[in-house]
């Protein structure tokens, strides 16, 4: 029976000659013990006998035994000897398992090749992100190598030599780190016309983590949500995971085209748009249509997502208010971004929530991602009071305007005038071709 | 008529006394239009006249002006004069919406009190997470302070020095900066005996992120997934928002108990275990429980989700290896992260997928999350590159093991032998007292 057990081990080891001859006794003990080799209670060698046998050092058979043992495999009686734990599972002896173990697989070969979940199929059908994210010519990817990095750097530096542990732990229910929201409270009101609190302003992980937690928030399975059609696909792939049913609502040179609702129709819970500058086609929402949407949503009681993704990129004449400024107590959630800004890695968007939102809204939001990332925050927050994030949008604004008018120029005189589309010429990071 | 405007706006203006003079008149002309003070296409005084009558500046009122028309608020015609444009929506001329606008708000009374979706406040209803973060005591959080941060923030400054654009862009297909996935394999290998490669792992933001991309691939709303009871909270709360049914499972100092199926009882899609050490009670999942549930997912088809949250601090013995070794292509997705062993607020874990799900996984996370951080990602990578993690979970599990032993030491001497839960010896940030 000794005998047996060594010829079984070294046969097992010249199959696998890698490793440790340690590792290799253990791989090859283990394997046969899960292979079931053994049964359960059955005594192994003496560690003396084994060595002897396989002509290995006693030592490693008791190196190899003593892990095995830790892990549960074997167990050691004192004065009787080392003997194979009883690690089958029940189920191995439940006859309902065991008199036909494969015949699920073949039954449900329709289910084994779906084995993604219907609403992972649909999103996968439906994906469009590119594998390239930097590049000349890429939408809505900025220039990050112009981007002052080492000047960003040095504040991270900075902050990383002594943080406080409030900046290491998970995020509490505060939305951000305060400073953070400071720095964007004075920011929006200066360049957005934005009047809200530090209350108000939720830090999320990007427009994707921001759209998620609203729609999960005001949406629940099946209701309405309306957007721009042509739009952007990042956002409806989100809303497509939540289970909400799109309807994509044409846009013209004065943004979206506000629809009558018919009778019984269902109103939409939330409508997302992009009035600074409609991704792609690049219209600025009209000021009646603003108001219009405004007035919709107030009646139907929607919730409007102010999507302002690159509104820091105008070329001409100054920003337009955002649509949450027009109205005191709007339903509308402004959701702005660092991506386009200072780099899209970055991975820092935020909220500027209604009133009677924003306590929920942390709450949830501690609950469904457990913020952190707080140093980088404390970082951004230093990198905009000191001016250096100002002083890079307008840096950034003139190198696009050049690089577009170029572009323009180039268009007209190779391709002729008409391949420029009328409402692209005032802002953000992508010029339309009428083809 | 011009006297009438004068009046007006000067007296707007003595109502709002704060900002510049020219902020101030931009600020009630625009309110003026925005109340409908004036009808569409109705004329503004010259800027001269306005000037001369408000006792003002010709050029204010001209800046203030061209501020309007670029707003779309006032629209200039030559030679003619200023104008109030058309920016009152359509539903204002819409009988629907004049005759009674308040009247839905009336009716649905209870709609606006309940503005939340239903899973919204189904998710607030089991809100756990704690509103400190940080201190002696907290479960789960670990001694951030003892973290070598400055170690880690030269590695970060000397590759924010002179980033590569790909670390600063949107991710791409690949689930993570290729350094950290190589130092993850690796790492992996040595510590929790998974043999993976590079394409099955995937990086996220922390586990939260982690459970929500398994659960929407692999599960549809009302699908059903088990969980351990007790277990922990977060999780419990991501699956509930992606509207799956939990049921919870006993636990015993084994760790899950798989139960028998009835007779046309739904399997699970998922199963979620902490075999290593289960969170809170602390058991070690032993062999014949892992081979149990390894054979039923077999049998029903269903995936388990391993999350190994603790693993690293184990005070006695060597790891148990990961459930995901035991087989090969074991319906395994196992779950590591960084919060425990670097700090929370770092938000980095990662998912070891079976290779049928790499691609599929890595596309939905570009989709659905929009990934990035490369830069923390490639800093961590360096980190453990240069044994400077191994050191750190080293240094920690010492560190950890003298306090369990003082406070286990106090306890019995204060309160009792008895206060001390059995299996709770050997791993993890926390101890169980019984009451």
């Amino acid at each position: 029976m000794q005998n047996l057990y060594a010829d079984l081990f070294l046969q097992k080891m010249s199959e696998n000659p890698e490793g440790s001859l340690n590792l290799r006794l253990y791989h090859c003990i283990r394997m046969a013990i899960l292979e079931n080799n053994f049964l359960p209670n059955s005594q192994l060698p003496a560690s003396r006998c084994l060595g002897k046998e396989m002509k290995i050092s006693r030592n490693t058979v008791i190196a190899v035994y003593e892990q095995l043992m830790i892990e549960g495999y074997i167990y050691m009686k004192k004065g009787s000897g080392t003997f194979v734990a009883q690690t089958l599972p029940d189920p191995y002896f439940n006859p309902e398992l065991l008199s036909n173990p494969k015949e699920p697989n073949l039954e449900n070969k329709t289910h084994v090749q779906s084995y993604l979940s219907e609403r992972a199929e649909d999103l996968l059908k439906h994906a469009f992100s590119a594998k390239t994210q930097w590049g000349a010519f890429m939408p809505g990817v900025p220039d990050v190598m112009a981007f002052p990095q080492r000047r960003f750097s040095q504040i991270q530096t900075q902050i990383g030599k002594r943080p406080s542990p409030d900046l290491l732990t998970y995020c509490n229910h505060q939305g951000g780190v305060p400073s953070l929201k400071c720095a964007l409270v004075d920011h929006l009101k200066l360049s957005r016309m934005i009047t809200c609190t530090e209350k108000q302003i939720l830090v999320t992980e990007g427009t994707h983590q921001a759209i998620d937690i609203i729609t999960k928030m005001l949406c629940d399975v099946g209701d309405t949500v309306w957007i721009e059609d042509p739009g952007y696909w990042g956002i409806r792939n989100v809303l497509r995971i939540n289970g909400v049913r799109i309807i994509p609502i044409e846009v013209d040179d004065e943004g979206m085209i506000i629809p009558k609702l018919k009778d019984g129709e269902t109103p939409p819970k939330l409508i997302v748009v992009t009035p600074s500058h409609q991704y792609p086609l690049g219209a600025v929402m009209s000021l009646a249509r603003r108001r219009q949407l405004l007035a919709f949503a107030a009646y139907y009681q929607a919730w409007i997502i102010e999507d302002d993704y690159d509104s820091e990129f105008r070329f001409s004449g100054n920003p337009i208010p955002a649509l949450q400024s027009l109205e005191a107590d709007a339903p509308v959630i402004y959701v702005g971004t660092f991506s386009k800004t200072i780099y899209p890695a970055l991975r820092i968007s935020y909220l500027v929530l209604p009133q009677k939102l924003t306590k929920v809204f942390k709450t949830a939001h501690a609950e469904l991602y457990r913020g952190g990332r707080l140093l980088i925050q404390a970082t951004l927050a230093q990198f905009i009071e000191k001016g250096y994030y100002a002083a890079h949008v307008r840096a950034m604004r003139l190198r696009y305007d050049k690089r577009r008018l170029l572009l323009k120029r180039l268009i007209s005189e190779q391709l002729g005038e008409d391949f420029i589309n009328a409402y692209t010429n005032n802002a953000g990071l992508h010029l339309i071709i009428n083809l």
